[in-house]
């Protein structure tokens, strides 16, 4: 990787809501502008009422603040916009981050309620990093999370992204790719993000290589010859049976086994494709290709995947495009960015809560690290528990859990491992944190989905993983709904 | 607008599926290379079974044209998979897009089947473009069609775009807003967007600002003092009509009318809101303000705004965010780029077709033009016909419709006026067709909305809009499939 397209640098600064401006600006003229704040950012709900999700994007977001800065243009745009005071404007001309910033890593298996990002630092840039924090996070943690079941529902085969087309704009394919590798796609089709991130790319033909040419065994010819060693035919522009697998197995006769080569795949893009992998697979065998692939691509998704296995569908690797990289099925990552506490004069710091018409929207107050509790003898995850920033686990000790929302429910643990979740990211704006390489974070994402239950992994009424409040934090949000 | 942030060049070439590269380096090696070939961009059915689509993208798509390129370490990215030919390598070096292009301007309602770009040209270009192209197409043309189906369910009221939080990437939200814009939204949340396209922007408050003073009152009273002439207060951070209007109301008194300003409006974000908006308006008027305007928001779509509207919500403007921004309920929009015809060494034309396992992906063959008949006294569009290239539809003489699946289906419509709907764009690879502004292809989306029957407008069971082929289309088609 020798390069740096710096995306979300280029467009800087203002992809965010214009309240941010508002907010940020109301701050800046009014008392707490000088106040510390803690903001949490965390998800309410899991996509597609999953078990758990994957937290992706942190690698872009750290980017993101890195470089946040306000060019000339940009001040003179907001200013035109007439609601904005001057001396905000110069404010932003100059505008340096300087809050600290704990994250969970990416890859790791995450759960709602957990802050899964935490900032602290002035009230103006703690506001104002919200939406575009929010915009990465969400988005690249929903096509991870999507990714990954999809790569659950194929057990052992490989799945391969092929979204790009119908991905939401140029960054929904890149950084969707990067999302879809590090839930454990195999390969993705998008050139860019294989440039950026190095992930492996794929790709062989379309439709209309074989239209263009005079006949569909011509086609299958001219591609074996170009790819020898990279021979994937696409078995379905005219009729996969009568013509495209027998066209493709004369090839692989005529073309690759003269050149000592041998296929590696045939692809299916339409019909009953269970079916046709099926009957593909007997011609193959019996053409003495036992070794030559299927792939199977068209809309599919975790449970389009699960039924054709569950039909014995012989299909070797999975390419899957848009109901990936638009995560279709349930395409919005709720994640959220509230206000947990401030600090006042003498730096106490006073926890907030947010009340809502629905009780869904309470947020759990003050400034607080999430730990994850690991049976030592499994080495499954037992539960997540918030504590008070300077609480700590002792898992030399029992440590009991209780259900937050009915307290009567306890549970003592034993001989259990105690982790805090969150890593610093940034100490008074300087970056602190080095994301590691999308392969190891693809690495991190297998080990520790590992430590799920298979209940927590379903798809359909997965067990709810706990996520608990300590004693201590639990009192202070019951003081405060008093 | 004093500045390009050239998003899609920035990210150049190489945001493409990889099989582009293996398809175009198997074209330069072989003997279609020097063909040239017809593709269509069209798509096959419209999200949400709706009646129509509204497509939107088209600038972006003429930008990323303009200016493909291959950088020398792109040339190096692609070189390092082992794959492409040193001669290709060496094309793509000096690439120079000289294709024809011809498309349906942005805004226009469209049908599954119809063109909307035609691209005529050296196979290895034609072929390269096209999962770029289909990329800028599909997401705009989703979003606006989105957009336009959310705007019609609020009447008359103001719909604004706020999803970009919940956006797939920063793409997502500022070209996301464009087309919601296009589509017929009158403003945005995103900043981005506003600075490019001279789109509209809006946001005044969160949770946070509330939450951030002592006092719900102290927290209006600072947000009126900051913006007299621009005062929308979040009404539901603590209890919407025990306190947040209330106080809401307290504050446009103690401080709006002693500086001769009313209130702009309250925002409602949680709770039913149809109820609190209605409590809220009984308020709000016994109060003084009858003016004060009511903004709803919460995971709205067109499905509940007019839900909300038939129970006689008192909503002014809905604030709409990741169920537009996403396409929540049908997020993928399905446009596909299909081989339509080549030319022989001599020059004539020789349609091709894509015959498949599933029906409904028949291509049609032929280079063509759509054309849209419009009745001369209602002024509706009454169908649209596909033409051979060099066809035309004289509008003074009676001209015979019929439906090509059914052919016995006829019927002979009088005066009419007849339009081919594509511009050409590109001439030998030179643009040639300067895009409107966003405003005006907005209004242009409104006039050509205006001219669909009501029947096309529906939710549910929309009337199925004519897309017809001209007989000498439908003969050529014919004698393909034999």
């Amino acid at each position: 990787m020798n390069r740096q397209l710096n995306n979300y640098n280029c467009k800087d600064a203002l992809v965010t809501d214009f309240y941010e401006f508002t907010m940020s600006n109301g701050y800046f003229l009014n008392s707490p502008a000088n106040k510390t704040a803690y903001f949490d950012l965390f998800f309410r709900r899991i996509p597609d009422n999953g078990g758990f999700a994957i937290l992706a994007g942190l690698a872009q977001a750290i980017d993101w603040l890195k470089n946040i800065h306000f060019s000339t243009e940009d001040v003179e745009y907001l200013r035109e916009q007439g609601v904005l005071d001057n001396a905000f404007l110069d404010y932003l001309k100059n505008f340096r981050f300087s809050c600290d910033v704990w994250a969970i890593p990416e890859g790791t298996p995450v759960f709602p309620g957990v802050p899964l990002i935490t900032v602290r630092g002035p009230v103006v840039e703690a506001q104002f990093i919200e939406t575009m924090l929010l915009l990465i996070i969400n988005h690249q943690s929903l096509i991870a999370t999507k990714a990954n079941r999809m790569v659950r529902a194929a057990g052992n085969r490989r799945v391969i992204e092929f979204g790009t087309r119908r991905a939401h704009g140029a960054d929904s394919a890149i950084y969707g790719a990067r999302a879809a590798y590090i839930g454990g796609a195999d390969a993705t089709s998008c050139t860019a993000a294989g440039q950026l991130f190095g992930i492996p790319v794929a790709g062989t033909m379309a439709h209309s290589w074989v239209q263009l040419f005079d006949s569909e065994y011509d086609a299958f010819r001219a591609y074996a010859e170009t790819y020898p060693g990279n021979c994937v035919l696409l078995a379905d522009t005219y009729n996969t049976l009568q013509s495209g697998v027998p066209n493709a197995i004369r090839v692989f006769r005529d073309v690759l086994l003269p050149m000592g080569c041998r296929p590696k795949a045939i692809r299916i893009d339409s019909g009953d494709i269970t079916y046709l992998a099926n009957k593909a697979r007997r011609l193959l065998d019996d053409g003495g290709f036992p070794d030559c692939q299927i792939i199977a691509t068209n809309s599919l998704d975790e449970y389009i995947i699960r039924d054709m296995l569950l039909q014995g569908a012989k299909v070797d690797c999975f390419g899957v495009g848009e109901r990936l990289i638009t995560a279709a099925s349930d395409p919005v990552f709720g994640g959220v960015y509230k206000l947990a506490a401030i600090e006042d004069e003498s730096g106490n710091i006073i926890p907030k809560i947010k009340i809502s018409e629905n009780i869904a929207k309470l947020t759990t107050p003050c400034f607080k690290r999430p730990w994850r509790l690991y049976d030592r003898e499994s080495g499954k995850a037992l539960a997540d528990v918030l504590l008070l920033h300077d609480e700590v686990i002792n898992d030399d000790e029992e440590y009991e859990i209780f259900d937050p929302d009915h307290i009567w429910k306890r549970k003592k643990i034993r001989n259990f491992r105690a982790m805090p979740l969150q890593k610093q990211i940034f100490s008074k704006g300087r970056p602190i944190y080095t994301s590691p390489s999308v392969g190891k974070i693809r690495n991190h994402c297998i080990a520790e989905t590992e430590t799920l239950w298979d209940e927590v992994k379903r798809f359909e009424n997965p067990h709810r993983y706990y996520v608990d409040l300590s004693q201590a934090l639990w009192e202070q949000r019951a003081a405060l709904l008093q």
